[in-house]
C-alpha cells in the first residue's frame, strides 16, 4: 500500500510537471517559488505567476503538512486521533482575457494513521461566458477520467461539484462545475486505496491540456471593453464564493496557514457594480442562466 | 420610555438626512432608492449612490424588520423568545480619490420584549493613506460626542472597534478604527436607555459634518497612478474583513438577507497582487505601520 511520504512526493513532481506546461502555454511569464515552513511541521512551496500574455495571475500550491490536530478540527472530524499528515497540490487560475474561463484544480491527501485516511480533490470551470462547447469538451474530458477507475465516480463527483461550488447567497453556481470529492476512502470509493491516489494523479495530469486546450481556443479572440468590465463583474462573484464558502480558504485563514498562498486564488482585479443586470438575451444573460446545478452537459 | 415604532421612526429621518448631506458633499450624483420587504416581515430602503464626483460607490440603508428569530440566533443570544424586531441604518462610502478615506457607520437597535432590548452601532475609519491629523480629527470628534453620554464610553468602544475592526489573518486592522459597541443595555451602558437611544442618534447627525471635513480637507490633492493603484490594493483587505469577519454580513448572507443591500459595502474596484510589499519609509509603509491595535490617537 503507497505510503504518504510517496504520496507527497508524487505530488510534488504534479506541482513541477503543471508549472512548467502551464508556463509553455503562457509563453512568457514564470512562475516565483516561495518555499515556507509551518510551525507545528511541514511546510511547502507556493509558485505564483503574474502578468502573462494569457496568465494574469495564478498559483500552484504544493504544501505537506503534518503536527497535532486541533481540537475543533478533530471534534469537526468526529476522530481522536492527534497525529496527522496532509498533503495536496492547489491551483487558481485567472486569464486576462475574458473569454478564457478561470480554472481550479485541488487534489489532496489526508491521514490519521493506517485506517482513517482519504483523498479528496475537484477540478471546476468558471467562465466569464459560458461556452456550451468547452462544457461539453471539459465533462467529456472529466467523465473519461473517471469512467477509467469507478463508473460510479462522474455522477456523483459532478453532482457534488455542483452543490459545492455553489454561491447560495448569489443564488448562481461559481460556473459550470466540475468534479468535486472529499474523504474518499476504499469503503465510499468501492476501488483500492492504490487507485484512488492513481485517479487524483490523472486528474492531476489532465489538468495541463485540458486547460491548454480551452486557453487556444478562444485566447487570440479579439474582445471589447464591455466584455473585460463583465469579467470583472464575474471575478467578484469567484471573491464572493471563495472568501465566504471555500472550506479549504476558510480553513486555513482559520488555522492561521499562510495567508498570500491561500488567497493567490484572489484574481488581480474584481469589480462590484449595484444590482447590475446583464441585457435580455445579452451573451451575459445567457451566461448567468446556464449558471445553476443539475444541468448535464453530456 | 421611547418605543421601538417612534426608534424606527427617527432612524429613518436620519437615513434621509444622511443622503441629503452625502449628495451636498459629492455636488453631482444622486441616490437611488430600492425598497424591498421581507418574507418573514418588515423591510427596509437601500440607498445607493454611484459614480459621483467624488463618491465612487456608497450606501445608506435603513431597515425595520421584524418576525421570528431563527433557531440558531435565539441560540447564539441565549435567549427562548421567537419574536423579535431590529432597525437600524448602516453606512459605506467608497471615494473615488486615494487620499480621501473609506468610512463606515451603523446603529441598530433590536427587541425581543421589554425586557430584553439593546443598541449596537460604530463607526469607524479606513483611509487607503492614514493621516495622523485627520485620525486625531476624527477620534476626537468621537470621543465629544461619547463624553456627552458616559465618561466610560470612548475608552471602551475605541478599544471593541480595535478588537472589531481586525483582519486576523493579515495581523491588521482595518483602518484607524473609532467606536465601535453592541447588545447595550441600561446595565451595561449605566444610562437610561433613552439616552443609549440618543446616543446612536448623536453619531448618526455627527456623520456628515464629520465625513464632510475629511472629505474636503482632500478632495481637490493631485494623486499619482501609485497612490491609485495602492487604494485599490486597500480596498481588497476592505474585502476580506468585510466577507471573512464582518459580523452583519455575515448574518445578513447566513440568513438570506437582501443581497446587494448587504454587500452594498463591496467597493467599485479591487485588486490583488500578491505578497506585494511597499518600498521602506514610503508613505504606504507608514500607512501599514499605523494599521494596528491600543493606538492612542489623543
Amino acid at each position: 500500500m503507497i505510503g504518504k511520504e510517496q504520496i507527497a512526493g508524487v505530488y510534488r513532481k504534479i506541482q513541477d510537471e503543471i508549472c512548467l506546461g502551464l508556463e509553455a502555454i503562457d509563453g512568457t511569464a514564470a512562475f516565483e517559488e516561495e518555499q515556507w515552513n509551518r510551525i507545528g511541521g511541514g511546510g511547502g512551496r507556493s509558485r505564483i505567476i503574474q502578468n502573462g500574455n494569457i496568465l494574469e495571475k495564478g498559483g500552484v500550491n504544493f504544501s505537506e503538512v503534518y503536527g497535532k490536530l486541533p481540537e475543533q478540527i478533530k471534534k469537526s472530524f468526529g476522530v481522536t486521533e492527534d497525529d496527522f499528515f496532509a498533503t495536496g497540490v492547489s491551483i487558481v487560475i485567472h486569464p486576462n482575457h475574458p473569454l478564457v474561463p478561470i480554472i481550479h484544480m485541488n487534489i489532496r491527501y489526508f491521514e490519521l494513521n493506517d485506517e482513517i485516511r482519504w483523498f479528496g480533490g475537484g477540478i471546476d470551470l468558471t467562465p466569464h461566458y459560458v461556452d456550451v462547447e468547452d462544457a461539453i469538451y471539459f465533462h467529456t474530458h472529466l467523465k473519461a477520467v473517471c469512467d477509467s477507475f469507478s463508473n460510479d465516480f462522474y455522477l456523483h463527483f459532478k453532482s457534488w461539484a455542483d452543490d459545492y461550488f455553489f454561491i447560495r447567497h448569489r443564488k448562481e453556481t461559481r460556473g459550470i462545475g466540475g468534479i468535486f470529492y472529499d474523504r474518499l476512502t476504499e469503503e465510499k470509493a468501492g476501488i483500492h486505496m492504490d487507485d484512488i491516489f492513481a485517479f487524483s494523479v490523472a486528474l492531476g495530469r489532465l489538468f495541463v491540456p485540458l486547460y491548454g486546450e480551452l486557453v487556444n481556443r478562444h485566447r487570440h479572440k479579439p474582445y471589447s471593453d464591455q466584455q473585460k468590465q463583465w469579467q470583472f463583474l464575474r471575478r467578484s462573484r469567484y471573491v464572493e464564493f471563495n472568501l465566504v464558502y471555500d472550506a479549504g480558504t476558510r480553513f486555513g485563514l482559520e488555522t492561521d496557514g499562510r495567508t498570500e498562498s491561500i488567497l493567490m486564488s484572489m484574481p488581480p482585479q474584481a469589480n462590484w457594480a449595484y444590482n447590475y443586470l446583464p441585457e435580455t438575451n445579452s451573451d451575459e444573460a445567457k451566461t448567468l442562466s446556464l449558471l445553476r446545478k443539475g444541468i448535464d452537459w453530456l
